[in-house]
């Protein structure tokens, strides 16, 4: 029996299994549940050991993570394996078709929450592994995994981890199982995540709220002085303002336009879907090249004087809001944010004083496609889903893959293994089981695929400019 | 013994009598205290009948009012006086240099929350009406008084006893007694107040907040739509840029901006005392036009996303803002809001949805300053305080005298008469026992000069646009 006929021998009992971790409720953003996500752990480490790995429950400030590897196949690659094993809250908890624990088989779908995210896909790695060790008892690679409880929560555990154990965790690609398909049919590589820049201005008159009788047309308005400033920071066409903010910005390669126009994003989806009475962005670029390939700047909050009920008639003494910039190669957080703050300060008119606080940052990330491991993870989701997989980049950041890539200087290969109609992050969350098993497969596959590769040979990694600083 | 001779003879036993009034802590804001409120109420009436009036207290949903009336002087014209008997709350407790509710001489000012505001200027009134009956017999006018215990809790009694007790409280003036000396040498009389015209506009995009690096780029921010929007309703020179805003504002009389300018005000000291770097305002005006002549469009509150610690990385779904405007002669609330509302809507990108909810209002008031009580108030002031007093107009808007005037059709006279450096809504609010005394004399002799003015003959009002509809 190989690999694959064992996962499908086993398909019931691995099923089974996956709904038993379902039934603890992981939720790490809840105090109360501290103890269910202690017990996910050592689910996962009993199953990691069963499938032949050295597993170690790794104790953090918040929630602990799981870390396993199987070393010893000489002359093969390493891979970091990604997931984690916490799950989001479940409110409303009265829209859930049955309790958000017990999991639901309904129409080839398995409802609860953590099915997709992130359990589902982490299991579906422990599938492979499993299939390998008990049917030729060794891996075709070496691998290290690391699964952590705190993504749902912002915890530092891992981040924490991988900065100690720097040397430990050396691996030729890291590989994160916790993306969707592109679509019901087609599996997903993603190549490119954006960076992020955030910061928060806070704009200052008066020494405290004013009397809006007694004191308007005497003195500026900070709230009304934040909206001016706010509104010079892009045009009418969706373009960001602010001098030298393009200077680094890459053209998006020809290729990579054509491939995304050949994509055929359909915009009426995404306007129905966000419910927006007109999609915007920057003219001259369709929404996927916005959504993945250019900068944005963004209001994440705005804030100042009353917000209750009812009116309170002052001029209040300060208002502020919360900024953060998408970033695309080859832009530097630290020069986004200089340019940014540098502009928030200029144009502030002299009757009021400005403030800017700078916050959190990761640098884009964007991998070649033609590198050995994505080549081989493309050609096992190929043979896993029957269609080959759709080359993507997110408009979002990964923290955690920032932080492998700056640490451990490992490129990021996200697998986009399940149905995006997943519910993530809301009620009935779910997995469709036949993406569950093709994705086991397609672990298998692509183990078998990289073991080829050699223990050298990654390709030439694309260094983002402050990398090289 | 004639009413002069007699507050100069009981001086002491009515400063302590306002001590005793001052213990009571009347703060209607706090339901722990209503019981005070109805004390302060009864110690009140309590005292106006002593000083000769039929008194009653006056049940409301909120806190009781105190209303009483000496009528009877035939040929006399009728004033009415209006007070409140309800203070503010006490925080910070610790910023206070003796229990507020223990008052405190130091200096020549009588130190404790409500000695200014606005327990000792209603006293100064009822040891008028007391010197008269206990002298005289008699008064030279008619008198009602009106004295409200939810002035500093927005509690709506006053207005609901006035609306349904309109025939009751006709009268000729009615005198507020809530409002300091222009400076500490000159007294105040105020003949003009602001107009207000609220509304609250919310610009909506997607149906919930979207993950800024998944959607960011391809949908329009709502709050930056809220700041592109809001920036277009002034002009870098302060004035409002919203067309058809100015076209009923009546200019300044030349004889009222030379009296403005003649006034001196000190625009550094302004600057000191509310500490922004740089005073601002539409160009073409001085400070004190701008506070008492011209509109204003001010920003009271702006808000949407997140506003909390750290940041959030989302694009909200909506953001809003509170927005007032200052309105003067002869500027109608109902045609503002509607020139501001049309303008935000037409100004929004297709991109969002703008909704506009229009707000409270009030009418701009100004009286002339040659009526026979104006100038009864004037000689009365004068003989009181050895110093004519200064007209000046008030940039706020005082809800209650708006009813009054509405309602009632009677003219606003309002006198100022004790210390600007009072501290009222502060730790250590203070009254100078100098002017509390002279503020006693003043009525006294505003109701012998008003008493020989006749019972019909009142001035030409001047009404405003809106009241002839």
């Amino acid at each position: 029996m190989n690999p694959i006929e064992f996962l499908r021998a086993n398909r019931e009992r691995h099923h089974e299994a996956l709904c038993e971790w379902i039934r603890i409720p992981s939720i790490s953003a809840q105090p109360a549940h501290a103890g269910d996500v202690a017990r996910s752990a050592t689910f996962l480490a009993e199953r990691l050991t069963e499938a032949g790995l050295e597993t170690e429950i790794v104790r953090t400030k918040g929630h602990p993570l799981v870390y396993a590897e199987r070393l010893g196949a000489e002359g093969a690659p390493t891979l970091l394996l990604y997931g984690h094993h916490d799950v989001q809250p479940v409110d409303p908890i009265d829209a859930w078709k049955k309790a958000p624990f017990e999991p639901l088989v309904e129409d080839g779908y398995l409802l609860g929450r953590g099915t997709s995210d992130d359990k589902g896909p982490v299991y579906a790695f422990v599938r492979a592994l499993e299939a390998f060790h008990k049917t030729t008892g060794s891996l075709p690679v070496n691998v290290k995994v690391t699964v952590e409880g705190e993504e749902e929560s912002g915890g530092l555990g891992l981040v924490e981890f991988i900065r100690s154990e720097r040397d430990r965790l050396a691996a030729r690609a890291v590989v994160v199982a916790d993306t969707p398909k592109f679509s019901r049919e087609a599996p997903a590589i993603c190549y490119g995540l954006r960076g992020i820049a955030a910061l928060e201005v806070r704009v200052t008159g008066p020494t405290q709220d004013l009397h809006s009788g007694g004191y308007g047309g005497t003195v500026e308005n900070p709230a009304f002085a934040l909206a001016k400033i706010l509104a010079t920071c892009k045009d009418d066409e969706g373009r960001v303002a602010i001098p030298d903010f393009y200077d680094d910005v890459a053209a998006i390669p020809g290729d990579e336009r054509k491939r995304m126009a050949a994509l055929g994003l359909d915009e009426e989806a995404w306007k129905e879907e966000t419910g927006v009475p007109k999609l915007h962005g920057e003219s001259g670029y369709s929404a996927v090249e916005r959504r993945w390939c250019r900068p944005t700047f963004e209001v994440n909050g705005i804030f100042g004087g009353y917000a209750g009920a009812g009116s309170k008639t002052i001029i209040p003494r300060s208002a502020g809001a919360k900024i953060s910039c998408r970033l695309v190669p080859d832009m530097s957080p630290a020069r986004t944010l200089e340019v940014v703050a540098r502009h928030l300060r200029r144009v502030a008119p002299p009757t009021v004083r400005v403030e800017v606080e700078l916050g959190h940052s990761a640098r884009p990330v964007v991998v070649r496609t033609d590198g050995p491991f994505v080549q081989a993870a493309a050609r096992a989701l190929e043979g896993a889903y029957g269609k080959a997989p759709v080359f993507v980049r997110e408009g979002g950041s990964i923290p955690v893959v920032n932080t492998f890539h700056e640490v451990l200087g490992v490129d990021p290969l996200l697998l986009g293994l399940y149905n995006p109609d997943n519910r993530a992050h809301s009620p009935n969350e779910r997995l469709r089981l036949d993406d569950f098993d093709r994705a086991a497969e397609a672990f298998v596959r692509f183990f078998e695929e990289s073991g080829t590769l050699g223990a050298a040979s990654s390709g030439p990694r694309i260094p983002s400019k402050e990398s090289n600083r």
